[in-house]
């Protein structure tokens, strides 16, 4: 491998959210570690550290010591502005799909772009895969093209396909990237995740104070404002411009409400 | 997924020799279900069947009530005309080796250019993966890229790679496949592997009794003569010229020795 690869792998970190069994995280932690990803993050594991992890690490036990463990998905990606999140099923509001592969190509060339950063790419639970709520953190979900009458894939099974398609990225990319100065390069760095979603609070309140958001039925609408604001990707200068943008539209209505 | 591709992935059959532990064979099962392939030949497994098997299984069960058991490889390929060999290790003659993408495009390709038949993905047991015998089987080998500090994939994982890659072709390929009728179609089929084998031992029996092939150290010579004539693929008239030429060498010979 070329030294641009191993950069782009090292963005990478793989969030298991929620796992159920400990010997599934080790067997994750091993397909990780066979296709060169090293940072794993669990989100409330049910139980780790266990026994059942490492025997099935088999050689990979250096992911599991040095994993991530936190009590809530935000802090997982809060400095991540990449997330992608695996789902098997269609969900009620379509969310812009990527295959592995094209998951691949999309994070090759945004780096040919010049876009640096943290990359997430999250996986649910055993049991039903990532939450709506979860789902709705990420700006890309990914599809693993399956069997339409038995897509089940074990959760190990599909980090192994995620990191297999990224290694291939990193050995066939790291070519592309060598040859190619970034073209294009952005003139800001993007909003970091925890920036994001700063304004989606930020919007959601004002949403409320301008009586738009309804706070009984709020759901649909704050979910289409996640795609689309998620979809723009801004960087750190609009963000500054759409928070501006926020305050002023409060201040102009608190002003309107206190003079009548 | 289009008629053709279905079709392709009907022709595979994955083959695990001596698999040690039941439960990976009920995921390579699962693995190659959720991928759309259901031809697994079990050569020689350890324990089977097993309960462990039909518990990783988890819905794929079917794919090993089907499975065929068989006590050699021979047996398990010898209707075989394309059979591929998945292998971590460089091994002291090197075979031509694919990556899995690499071994999806080539049997595209051969589907394309009119070739047909059954093809066989062997993988060998969990403790060293396929002999070199078994290797001498193949007309490829396939290597999964993987990380060179740590490249020990599961089986049910590499099973899982090799299959995703098939899955994609059978997406991807029946494409092109559909679009364009198959060209420079061959005028004869391509001998089965059982003709291979008779072959080879002819072609032993033949050296060995020109001397040219001393009984006390043969395997470096008919390895190499392995790997020549796998490359080529003959096809059943071809191969009946070859056995004609040999046939026609031993009379030779036997006619000098009894004229002597």
């Amino acid at each position: 491998m070329l030294k641009n690869d191993k950069y782009l792998l090292d963005k990478i970190r793989i969030v298991l959210i929620n796992t159920s069994h400990p010997g599934n995280i080790g067997s994750a932690a091993r397909a990780m570690k066979t296709m060169g990803l090293a940072k794993l993050v669990l989100v409330k594991p049910k139980l780790f550290p266990h026994e059942k992890a490492f025997e099935m690490a088999s050689g990979a036990e250096d992911v599991l010591r040095h994993a991530t463990h936190v009590d809530d998905l935000r802090e997982a990606i809060a400095d991540c502005n990449l997330i992608l999140g695996t789902s098997a099923r269609m969900r009620a509001i379509p969310w812009p799909v990527l295959t592995p592969r094209e998951m691949a190509n999309h994070i090759t060339q945004e780096y040919m772009r010049g876009v640096d950063g943290e990359i997430a790419i999250l996986f649910g639970c055993e049991q039903w895969g990532l939450t709506n709520e979860e789902l709705h953190q990420c700006h890309y979900h990914i599809q693993i093209p399956a069997n339409p009458v038995y897509s089940s894939l074990n959760l190990a099974a599909a980090v192994q396909i995620i990191c297999y398609e990224l290694q291939l990225m990193s050995i066939i990319g790291a070519a592309k990237v060598s040859d190619v100065a970034p073209v294009n390069a952005w003139d800001y760095p993007l909003a970091s995740n925890k920036d994001m979603e700063l304004f989606f609070s930020h919007l959601e309140e004002t949403l409320v104070d301008a009586e738009f958001l309804k706070q009984t039925a709020p759901r649909q609408l704050m979910t289409r404002l996640r795609r689309l604001f998620l979809r723009i990707r801004p960087d750190f200068m609009e963000m500054n411009i759409l928070r501006g943008m926020l305050r002023a539209f409060q201040e102009k209505m608190a002003r309107r409400i206190s003079s009548n």
